[in-house]
């Protein structure tokens, strides 16, 4: 079995890579929300944390009631027990990925995770 | 505390998110590569699995000594124990995230990690 995988994602079809590229640490999702609409729920997370990362356009992410100003080349970390929904601007649509990772999984990273040849 | 952090990423300096957003579970690092150039070393890592998210310009990936083409919009999973190293294109450079995780860490994700308000 190859040691990788790879896809191409375009349009605006929310795509869920996890099953796609074998994942096994994150669950990544590529999204589009035109202009004026949002997520229609709440929502908390059990363990896992996000990370949001604002690709084009505009939105906000409802934060346990504060509201935080999304725009292109925002990264956006949201501990699990966050209560959050995101929205597009009224003005502008906004394409982004969330990262979902296990809270406190990460052991080691980098150079310290590095085998070089 | 509050229950998330933000920055914006601009430029060509690499930067990592990991102690910048306070991550647990992920580094992510935005990195730019010109035309031309490559990472001087080939690497493979003792836990993590990386996904490289290839946001501008073309790029390619040795990974166990298979060339892969990167163009905007792949999305490429490698395996810890894979030697990879990473080039821009001759005649473009390239913009990429490169996002590490423990390799087998993710429980459950999405609907499964969710709690709705």
């Amino acid at each position: 079995m190859k040691n990788y995988s790879k896809t191409n994602v375009t349009g605006t079809e929310r795509v869920e890579l996890h099953d796609i590229l074998g994942l096994s640490g994150a669950e990544i999702s590529v999204n589009y929300m035109p202009a004026g609409a949002g997520v229609p729920f709440v929502h908390a997370h059990k363990q896992n944390e996000e990370i949001y990362i604002i690709l084009e356009g505009k939105g906000f992410m409802d934060v346990d009631g504060e509201k935080v100003e999304l725009n292109a080349n925002d990264f956006l970390r949201v501990a699990p027990e966050a209560k959050r929904q995101l929205s597009a601007a009224a003005d502008s649509s906004v394409k982004y990925l969330c990262i979902q990772v296990k809270a406190g999984s990460l052991e080691e990273f980098t150079a310290n995770d590095a085998v070089l040849s």
